[in-house]
C-alpha cells in the first residue's frame, strides 16, 4: 500500500528567512520516521514567503495523512515558541492511495469521499475530501476496507448461502397439504393486521402460539436453566452500529421518531387540522417529530449485549444464560411476505448465552438435544438441521479464523417440511429456528469481560410464527390429530370470537 | 347560527340573454329550498355578460356552501342541456358564518382556514380558503365546532380532574418506606434501558413482573372468561383518527416509518457512510424513510376495536371477553419520568368487554370483585378507588347524556399508598389501574355490531410495572416479607446475573 500526499501548510506570516532551520526540523523528522516506520518520509518541499509545499510518501502503517498532521503539529511548536510563527492551515492539494486487491473486481467500485480507479488487482482511490477534521478521523483505512469488501462482495453475489444437512428426522405422514394460514383465515382464526405484514391472531391462533411458547420455555430453557429477562423493544442507532445491523439491513428495519415536544401549543395546528380535515397533516406532522436515532427490535440478542456493555460477569454466572420473549420484533418485508410465516411483525424467544468456548460447546449439544425433544415427541415433526453461515460470519471470514475447527462458530438452521408447498425433494423446507455460536464477535463489540479467560457468545432464535406455521402445515387444525406431546400443552382451543 | 356567503359564477359565454330565465330558476329553486329548510334563500343576484354574482344566507341546517354546490349543478343542467352554456367556475367573495356561544371565551380562539372574531359571546367566523374543493367537504361544521371546543377547554384548563372516594382499604403497615426502583437499580435487577424512559429487567426484576402477569390472568380474567387474542404493536394512523387519539394526544406518540424502499442499492450510500464514518448519515436516512403513517401502540383497546370493524357479533358471543398482553406500550413522556412506574414503555395486559348495557354493568362488578380478591387477599396492598371522568368522555359530554346514571359511563381509577412518597394524606398515590365503562363511543367509530339492541364497550388498563411498583412500595424486595398469596405465585427470585 502506498499514500501519496501533497500539501500546502500556510504559516502566519513570511517563513523564508527560515528555510535552513526547516531544513534541520524535516531531516530531524524524517529520521524519526524512518527509523520508527520504515518506508515514510516527506519526500519534497519548498518554501515560498508564507507557505510551505510538502510531498509525503507513505508505504507503511504510519499514514501520510497522520505523517502530515504531526509534521504539522511539530511544526507549530517549533517554530512558535521561537519565532512565532503558526501555521494557519493546510491545504492537502492531491491525496492517492494505492494497494492491490486479492482479485479483479467484476464491476467497477465507488465510494464515498473518494475517486476509485482500478485496473486489473491495482487500486488508485484519489481523495476527493481533504479536510483536517475529516483526515483526523479513521476514515481512510475504513475506506480502503470498503473498497475491498465491495470487490469480494461482488463474487459473493448470486452465491448460494452455504448449506450442509447435518441431520433429518425420518419422513412423516402430514394430516393434509393446506396452507394453514389461508385455512385459519377462511374460519376467523386471524385477521390481515392494521399494517402490512401484521396479523391479528383470535383466541383459537393465540393459544396455539402461547403453547408454542409454554413448550419452549418448560422444555428447553427452565431445564437448561435459562433465566428470563425484559428488554425494550426500541432500539438506538448505537447499539446496531455495533452489531452491524444498519450497515447490514438499513432497508429491513421499522424506524422509531420520538415528537420533538409535547408541549400542547407546539402541536395545536396539527391538532385543529385533523379534527377539521379528518386527515393527518403531513407538513404538520413532519414538523413536529424528530428524525428516528432508533428502530424497532430486529432481534433481540443487541440490547441484551447492550445491558452488558463495559461490565465484567463473576465466573459463577458462567456460563450466563438468559432469554427476552417480551419484544416483538419488526421487519420490513416489502415483497415476499407469506402467511403468518413469513411477515413484518413477529414473536421470538431468543436465549443468548455467554461463556467460555468450551461451556459453549457443550451448551450448544445441549440445546440441540432439547430441541430434538421438542421437534420429535412433542411437536412430531419432519425436521432437519443444516450448517449454515449467515452473512455477517462470512463476511468477517469468522469461520475460518477461530481455530476451533469447523463447525464450531456459526449457525445451524432447523428446517421444517411444509406439505403445502409441494413434493419434499423440490420445495423449499421452512427455517423454523436457529442456533449460532458467535466466537468473541459481540462480546468483543460491547466489550464485555468475565475474570479472565476468553469469552464468547451465542444465540438462538425461537419464532413462534415459525414453529406454529410449520407445525400447522405438517398436523392440521384439528385438535384430534394433533400429537399427545403438544396436547399435553393445548387439548382443546378456545371457543373464539363468533362472527356472522 | 347564520351562514353568509357571495360568490360569483362564471359561465362558459356571455348569458345576458338569459337574465329571465335565470329569474325563473333562482325562484324556484328559492320556493324549493323554503320548502324543505325554511330561512335559506339566495337573497341576491345580479347577471353582467358572462358573470353571475349571486348571495346566499341561510340559518338552517342547510349551510349556504352546500346551497351553493347544489345550485351551480342545477344552473349546469338546465342552461346546458338547453343553450349549450356550462358554468365554468365559482369564485366565492366572502363567506362569514355567525353563531353564538354557550359562554364568553377568556382569551381570543384561533383555528385554520377562517378568522374568528369574537365579541362576548358572538361569533364571527370568515373563511378564508373557500375552495370548490375545501366546501365540498365537510370542514366547515367542524370548524365551527372546534371554535366552540376550545372556549370550553380554556375553561376546564386548570380544573382539577373529577375524582370521586368509592372504596378504599384499610391502613397497612408498609415494610419500608423506600423507592424501590432506586434500590433495584443498586442491586442490579434492573438497569436503565437503551433509550429514554425505558428498563432492562433482569431475572430478579423480570421474575416479578411475570408473576404480576400470571396473577392478573389466573385470578381475573381466566376466572370470568376471557380469551387472549394477540395484537400488532404497529397502529396506523387510520386507527387512532377514530379513536381520537391523533388529536387528543399527538406529543405522546412514538412514531414508526418505514424505509421508503428495500433495495439495497438506494441504501448503497447510507451503508458506505455508516462503514466509514461509524455513525448515522442524516440525509441519506431521510432520504431513504417514509413519513409515518403509523405509531407504536399507545393502549391496546384501539386494534381490538379496529379488528371487528364493521362485523357483527353474534348475540352468542356476548359479552365479549378478550385481552392482549402482547402489544408493547410507548408513551414520549418528556418530564416527569420516574422509577419504572412513570416510563415510555410498559407492559399492560389490555382486556376488553363488549356486549349489551347490562352485560356490562354485571361484568363492571365481577371485575371489581376479582381485583379486589387480588388486590386483597394475594397482594395485600393498601389501596382505594376513586371515579374519574377521562378526557375522552369529558370532553365529548357522554357522562351525563347516557341516561344509565351517574356512574356507569366512566372510568374508576385504582390507586395505591406509595409509602416512598410520604404520608398517606398528603402524597400522591399511584394509579395502578383502572377500569371502564365507555358506551357506544368505540363501538360506534367502529361500527360493531350485534343482531339486535345496542352494544357498549369498556377496558380496563393492567399495567404490570405500575402493579409492580405499589408491591414492592409497600412490601419490599425481600420475599420473606411479602404476602403468602404472592409468594405462590413467586416464591424465591432467581440468581440474577453477578456483575463484578
Amino acid at each position: 500500500m502506498k499514500f501519496d500526499l501533497e500539501a500546502t501548510l500556510r504559516f502566519s506570516k513570511d517563513a523564508e528567512l527560515l528555510e535552513k532551520e526547516l531544513h534541520g526540523i524535516i531531516e530531524e523528522f524524517n529520521r524519526d520516521l524512518k527509523e520508527k516506520f520504515g518506508d515514510a518520509k516527506i519526500s519534497d518541499w519548498s518554501l515560498s514567503r508564507d507557505q510551505l509545499d510538502i510531498a509525503i510518501v507513505s508505504e507503511t502503517r504510519r499514514r501520510s495523512h497522520d505523517i502530515l498532521l504531526q509534521f504539522r503539529n511539530i511544526l507549530s511548536k517549533k517554530l512558535g515558541k521561537k519565532y512565532k510563527i503558526g501555521v494557519r492551515g493546510i491545504d492537502v492539494r492531491k491525496y492517492e492511495i494505492s494497494f492491490d486487491l486479492e482479485r479483479e473486481p467484476l464491476r467497477d467500485v465507488t465510494i464515498p469521499f473518494a475517486d476509485v480507479k482500478i485496473e486489473g488487482r491495482k487500486v488508485r482511490m484519489r481523495l476527493k475530501e481533504t479536510g483536517e477534521d475529516f483526515l483526523s478521523r479513521n476514515y481512510i483505512d475504513r475506506m480502503v476496507k470498503l473498497v475491498r469488501e465491495k470487490v469480494e462482495n461482488q463474487y459473493y453475489e448470486g452465491k448460494k448461502e452455504f448449506w450442509k444437512l447435518i441431520w433429518k428426522s425420518e419422513e412423516k405422514v402430514p394430516v393434509w397439504d393446506k396452507d394453514p394460514t389461508e385455512e385459519m383465515l377462511r374460519r376467523g382464526w386471524i385477521v390481515q393486521g392494521p399494517t402490512k405484514g401484521k396479523w391479528f391472531y383470535r383466541p383459537q391462533a393465540a393459544a396455539i402460539l402461547r403453547a408454542m411458547e409454554r413448550i419452549a420455555i418448560e422444555e428447553v430453557l427452565k431445564p437448561l436453566g435459562f433465566q428470563e429477562v425484559i428488554e425494550s423493544h426500541i432500539v438506538p442507532f448505537d447499539v446496531w452500529l455495533k452489531t452491524g445491523h444498519l450497515e447490514g439491513m438499513p432497508g429491513e428495519i421499522y424506524y422509531v421518531c420520538e415528537p420533538r415536544t409535547r408541549d400542547i401549543l407546539e402541536w395545536e395546528r396539527f391538532v385543529d387540522l385533523v379534527k377539521i380535515t379528518r386527515e393527518v397533516p403531513e407538513d404538520e406532522l413532519r414538523k413536529n417529530i424528530s428524525l428516528p436515532s432508533a428502530g424497532i427490535c430486529y432481534a433481540q440478542c443487541p440490547v441484551i449485549y447492550w445491558s452488558l456493555k463495559g461490565k465484567t460477569i463473576a465466573e459463577e454466572s458462567l456460563p450466563l444464560l438468559i432469554y427476552d420473549r417480551t419484544a416483538i420484533s419488526g421487519r420490513y418485508e416489502s415483497g415476499g411476505r407469506h402467511g403468518i410465516e413469513r411477515v413484518d411483525e413477529f414473536h421470538r424467544i431468543e436465549p443468548v448465552y455467554i461463556g467460555k468456548p468450551e461451556q459453549l460447546i457443550e451448551l450448544r449439544d445441549k440445546l440441540i438435544e432439547r430441541y430434538k425433544h421438542v421437534f420429535n415427541n412433542i411437536l412430531d415433526l419432519e425436521w432437519r438441521m443444516a450448517w449454515v453461515t449467515p452473512w455477517y460470519l462470512q463476511q468477517a471470514g469468522k469461520v475460518e479464523e477461530e481455530g476451533y475447527g469447523e463447525g464450531v462458530i456459526g449457525t445451524m438452521d432447523f428446517e421444517a417440511y411444509l406439505p403445502y408447498r409441494g413434493e419434499r425433494e423440490s420445495s423449499k423446507w421452512l427455517e423454523f429456528q436457529n442456533l449460532s455460536i458467535l466466537g468473541d464477535k459481540y462480546i468483543k463489540s460491547f466489550n464485555i469481560k468475565t475474570q479472565k479467560g476468553e469469552l464468547w457468545s451465542g444465540c438462538s432464535g425461537i419464532g413462534l410464527e415459525r414453529w406454529t406455521a410449520a407445525f400447522l402445515a405438517q398436523k392440521g387444525l384439528e385438535p384430534e390429530n394433533w400429537p399427545d406431546g403438544f396436547r399435553r400443552y393445548l387439548d382443546r382451543l378456545p371457543e373464539g370470537i363468533k362472527i356472522l
